[in-house]
């Protein structure tokens, strides 16, 4: 198998992205087994390079050398940021256009075979929106460019994996989306995501919504009327999963190897136990794109993007964790 | 100060109770540091003490002797098991009135000053149904033998302490319990828990219902309706209070010590963290009662019991919390 091919985007150069993405570069684990492929203003990340006294080169791309593998590493100029014009730590238009032609040009390598995979560091949605970028994040741009209507987000922390069955609605409205063909759905997503994975007998565990499973129906209906009827509904079909599981055990289960993978009944639920069990290392997976992308869960940090003190802890983990799946995956759209 | 004096009823003798209280006692930091008083049938514990293999001898207990420290570690002995009639690992009403006889003789003990805290292994709610128990479990039976009514359950792990808003209820009716005037009553009373341990400047961080503290009320508005209108009159009454914090960063935040307590506002909240950071070590504290109780957070394992196969380690860790906590700790009705 080759050694994983990542692309990196470098986010919106005014923010963190630039100093953490040069920063990670120097992890002797990323040195040595990951092939890194930078997109963004050359000027823009020697600045960085010089910010945090990296010292390593980034040859200029080459598309047949990048593909035979003569090229270990090798950076993508874009040249689209007049470095007259750019002010570090501030929300810009400039720097909201390099931000999306950083990201489109990755999605496009990916979607051409140049890479296995894209780790992607933040980005600003002021700074997109004043670029007149019309998409409000990530997973939207992601979602547009590879044609998905629909990306499936997963946490994974510690081998950890969470998905979840609904994510920016208020928690009352997330109570009543518990609904038994909405998790049948899911489950049906999450599982043509293992395989991708390699991992088609990946047992699924579905959390409890109420405390203890609602102690049958003594606190709670969901348990009984919409998630033991979907479980049920998904083993006839020979999907492997399991559940309702007590939210406050299934996560320290799935941790010890338990499950392949926990759905999360909404956002808090899997973003308590993954960001309590380790905050910095918590890395967002878009799945279900016939790419795939791993992404730190942390902003810009424009207040102190580029004083050289901000931790690349997370972008690490993003392009290892890229690098773990990215050679096996098989793409596809669900 | 005087070494901590915990006193510890063996629990329901069927169970794991007596055997993992057994192997907690060969713990160096229980023995050299924690001066333990066991309640409850000698004669069974004498049978856990076999089963183990331990090797210690506890002095039965002595009034003076131990009032004046010449007793490191005693037996209180009630004599009220009949060992032709004990089957190990069966409900039975005769379990259930032994293991009710122990803790309430504990809390007498510690009520009169003879113990700085309880520390409970687990009983069985059948069994001590079937013995006419006329209360439903150790909160029940400690709230009414200390005359609280409504004692408060904290829980530990790490350092990592957690308040739960409500418990035993449905998420949904959960949600609908987070009301700014209980808000701000649970606030007042984990403040002054917090100053029976000595904290009065502890910091009390409220989470967050609804995912990102709602986004300004585009997804949920408790918010800005319930949690912030009880931040401003508590702090305005001069307690440390803050919040709401996002739930996903409240309790990392608190394990690294910027709060003293989190106040989670449903079950899961709580549970999810702690329980997901450190399964077997997370301490359920029973807290706003004139004495302190901590206990493990599991059940009998009537199907594991008496087979030398159970681990100690949550028994081990309520007694290391009791005695933290105990001796310092001054007790009053909240």
């Amino acid at each position: 198998m080759h050694q994983p091919r990542i692309v990196i985007p470098l986010g919106d150069p005014a923010g963190i992205g630039p100093e953490i993405v040069a920063k990670a570069l120097t992890d002797p684990r990323i040195q040595s087994s990951v092939r890194c492929l930078l997109v963004g203003s050359r000027l823009i990340f020697e600045q960085a390079i010089n910010l945090t006294g990296a010292d390593y080169t980034l040859p200029p791309f080459d598309p047949v050398l990048w593909a035979s593998g003569a090229q270990h590493w090798a950076f993508y100029d874009l040249a689209d940021v007049d470095m007259q014009a750019f002010h570090p730590g501030e929300v810009s238009a400039l720097c909201g256009q390099a931000a999306y032609h950083a990201i489109s040009t990755a999605i496009d390598l990916a979607m051409n075979h140049a890479a296995d995979a894209v780790a992607t560091p933040p980005i600003h949605k002021e700074a997109l929106r004043a670029a007149g970028v019309p998409y409000i994040g990530h997973t939207e741009i992601f979602g547009a460019l590879t044609g998905t209507p629909d990306p499936l987000t997963m946490f994974e922390v510690d081998g950890l994996r969470v998905f979840f069955l609904s994510r920016h609605v208020s928690l009352q409205k997330a109570c009543q989306m518990v609904k038994k063909e909405r998790i049948k759905s899911y489950v049906r997503r999450i599982h043509q995501v293992l395989c991708t994975f390699g991992e088609k007998d990946g047992l699924i565990a579905i959390a409890a919504l109420n405390p203890h499973c609602g102690e049958h129906g003594l606190f709670g209906q969901e348990e009984m009327e919409e998630i033991l009827p979907a479980v049920s509904a998904l083993q006839k079909e020979g999907l492997p999963v399991t559940g309702p599981i007590s939210a406050d055990a299934v996560f320290h289960q799935a941790k010890t190897g338990r499950y392949a993978a926990v759905l999360s009944l909404y956002h808090d639920q899997g973003h308590i136990a993954t960001k309590t069990l380790d905050f910095y290392r918590t890395i967002s997976v878009t799945c279900g794109m016939p790419i795939l992308r791993t992404s730190v869960d942390h902003g810009t940090a424009m207040d102190i993007a580029w004083k050289n003190c901000a931790s690349p802890v997370s972008m690490i983990e993003a392009i290892l964790l890229a690098a773990k799946y990215g050679p096996s995956f098989e793409g596809r759209i669900i």
